[in-house]
C-alpha cells in the first residue's frame, strides 16, 4: 500500500461528540453467566471506565449522546436479529433496557437516542442530532465493540465523519471479536483506536 | 446464550439474488505486489471461483447484481476513505475499475450497481433494485470479505434480508481479517457462511 | 399521456396499515386563533373524523401506527423547520405534543412513531416497523395534508408502497394547499385519494 | 402564525451548488403533443432559461450537478411510478433520456447524478457529492416543479440544506401544479422562491 496521499488527522477534528453506545442497566443489574448477548471477560469494567469520558465531556462542553438499543414489547421489530447468536434482548419496559444513567453520570442536556438495530445511524434521528450539533468527530465507547460500536463506526465513516473508538472503554462479545473489530476500525481510519487517556487529553485540550 | 427462540432457516429463504461485490478488472490486469488496497494470498483465485456461482445463477434464473466501486475522477467523493489503509482506488475511466465482465460471465440481463462507499446499500439504487426483483436472500461473493462484503451483509441484515456469504468466493485484505469477518457474519445469521458447493446446490434445488 | 401500460389497483393491495399522522393534543386543547402551524377551517373536525378509521382498523386487525412530531426541548433538532411559515412547535414535554390517544381511541398494540421532520420515513424506525408488519399499503390520515401527509406519501411511493390518503380525514394549512396536495398525491397513484367511507368499506372487506 | 423566532436568511447561505433537475433531451427532441409526462405550456422555454444559471455558475465556480432520471431497460425499477399519471419514461439507452448537455452548456467538471425516483436524494450518491463539495445551499432549476423539483427540495430541507427554487427556470406538469408547488416550497423556507435574475445576482456577488 502506498501512502503518498495520506493526510495526517488529529484525534479530534473540528467539533466532537461523545457517543455512549448501549451502556444499559443489564450490564449492572443482570449478573447471569449465560447472557442473551455474549460479553467478553471484563466487559462490565470497560463500561464503568467510560464514566470518565462522560465526565470529561461534561466539563468541556462536548455533547454526550447515549444510544439505547430497545425493541417494541411485541417483538415485531427484531428483523433478522434473532437469526444469529443473539437472543431476545432490550425489550421496552424491561428495567435492564434502561440507559445506565446513574452509573454513567447522565445529566440534563445529554441526549438519548433509541435504536432498533446495530448502527446508531440506522432508523434513528441520530444524524439529525449530529447535524444540529454540527459534529465532525465521533468518539465511541460502549458495546459491543464488534457489533454496535463497529457498525456505528462504519456508518459514521461512510457518512464522512472522523471516527475514534476508545479501546479500553468498549467491550466485545469475545476477546477475539473485540480485537478483530478494533483492527477493522483502525484499517478504515488511521489513528481511530485510542486509549481513554489520550481521548480525555484531547478533550481537555479543546 | 439461550436458544429457545431460534427458528432454523434454509440456505435460501424466498427469492435469492447473487451479489457479486467489487470483482473488477484490477484483480485481473494489475499484478502489482503493492496494491492500493491490500489483498490476502489467493485473492485472485477466490474471485475466479465466483464464476461458477454466476453460471449457476444464470442457469436457474437467479438475478445477478454486479456491484462496482467507482469514484469520480476529481476525487471529490472519497470522504474518509483515504484516512485509513486504503489509497486512491477505483477511479472512473481507469480500465482497472471496470467490472470484470468477461472473467465473470456477465451477460445482458445482469445488473451493474455503481457505489461510492463500502456497503452496496449506501448511496446507491441497490435496494430499489432488490425491491423491484422482490429479493429475500442475498448471496454474497467478491471482495473484500472484511470491508465491502462484510458491510453489505450488515446493511442487508439490518434491512431484514437473509444474508449468505460464499466463503471460498470472497477474499479479504488479509487472512486474519477475512476469517474475523466471516465469524462476524456467522454471529449475525447462523448458517450465513456457506461453501460455493452448498450455495450452488441450493440454487439448483430452487 | 398514454395509458396502455396501466394496471388497475385495488384500494387495498396486500396488507394495509393505518397511519395516523400527527394527530396530537394541540388540536384538542389549544384553541388559539393564531397557531404555530396554520390550520384550514374545519381542521379539528377532520381529525375527529379519523377516529372511525382507527376503530375499523382495530376491529379488522389492521395495524395502527400513530406518528408524532416531537422536537427535543433544547430545540437542537429543528434544522430548517423554522425558516419558513412554521414556528416552534411540538416540543417534548409540552402536553400539546402528546398523541391524542383518548380522542383517537389508541389502545395497547397500537404503535407510536416519533419523528423530527415531515415524512414519517425520515430519521425514524417507521420502515423497520412496516417491514416487521409486512405492510404493502399505507392508509394515511391526519395532518397537515400539504406537509407531513403529502411527504410521507411521497416517501412511501418512492419506497414502493401503495399509498392512499383519506381525504375527509386529513386537514391542511389552508384549503388551497390541502386541495393541491390531494391532486399531487392522486397524480402519483391513481385512486390514492379516497373517502373515509370507501376506506372503511375496503377494511371491512379484507 | 407568530414570527418572533424567525432568522432572516440570505439567498445564498454558505456554499451553493446549482442543481439542474431532469433537463433531458426529451424536452428538445421530442415534440409530441401527448407526452409520457405532462408539461405545462412554455415548459421548454423555462428549461432553456436555465442555461444562464449554468453559465453564471461556471463563471463563479459554483458546482453544477445535473440530475438525470433514468430507468433500467427491463423496467424492473419503476416501483409505483407507473401507478399514477406518468407513463413509461426515461429508459436507459433511449436518446431522449440523455442529459441535454449541449443545450445546457454541460462542461467537464460538472457532475451527472442518475436517479430512479423523484427526489435527487433517494437511492443516489447525491448527498455523498454534496458533502464532498461542502454545500450549504441548493439552487434548484429544471422539472417538474411539482414532482422532482418539489421533492428534491423537501429532502434537502429535511436534511438541513438551505433550498432555493428558480421560479422562471422550472416547469410543472400544469400551471396549477407548478404554482401550488412553488407555494409549498415558499411555505417551507421563506425566500425560497426566487427569479433567475435574483439568483444570478446572488451568484455574481459571491
Amino acid at each position: 500500500m502506498t501512502t503518498k496521499t495520506k493526510q495526517a488527522r488529529k484525534l479530534i477534528e473540528g467539533r466532537p461528540a461523545l457517543i455512549v453506545i448501549d451502556i444499559q442497566k443489564s450490564t449492572f443489574i443482570d449478573n447471569s453467566e449465560v447472557r442473551t448477548i455474549d460479553n467478553m471477560p471484563g466487559y462490565k469494567e470497560r463500561m464503568i471506565a467510560a464514566r470518565d469520558l462522560v465526565d470529561a465531556a461534561h466539563d468541556y462542553n462536548v455533547p454526550v449522546l447515549f444510544i439505547q438499543e430497545v425493541h417494541r414489547p411485541d417483538r415485531i421489530d427484531f428483523g433478522r436479529e434473532l437469526d444469529g447468536d443473539e437472543d431476545i434482548h432490550c425489550l421496552e419496559g424491561d428495567p435492564r433496557t434502561e440507559v445506565a444513567k446513574d452509573e454513567m453520570g447522565y445529566r440534563k442536556g445529554d441526549y438519548i437516542v433509541p435504536k432498533r438495530r446495530y448502527s446508531a445511524f440506522f432508523g434513528t434521528d441520530f444524524e439529525i442530532l449530529l447535524r444540529g450539533l454540527k459534529v465532525d468527530t465521533l468518539l465511541l465507547c460502549g458495546g459491543l465493540t464488534d457489533v454496535c460500536v463497529h457498525y456505528t463506526f462504519v456508518d459514521g465513516h461512510q457518512s464522512d465523519y472522523f471516527c475514534r473508538v476508545v479501546e479500553d472503554c468498549v467491550g466485545g462479545s469475545s476477546v477475539q471479536a473485540h480485537e478483530a473489530a478494533l483492527k477493522a476500525m483502525e484499517y478504515l481510519q488511521t489513528g481511530a483506536v485510542q486509549s481513554r487517556e489520550a481521548v480525555i487529553n484531547a478533550i481537555t485540550s479543546l
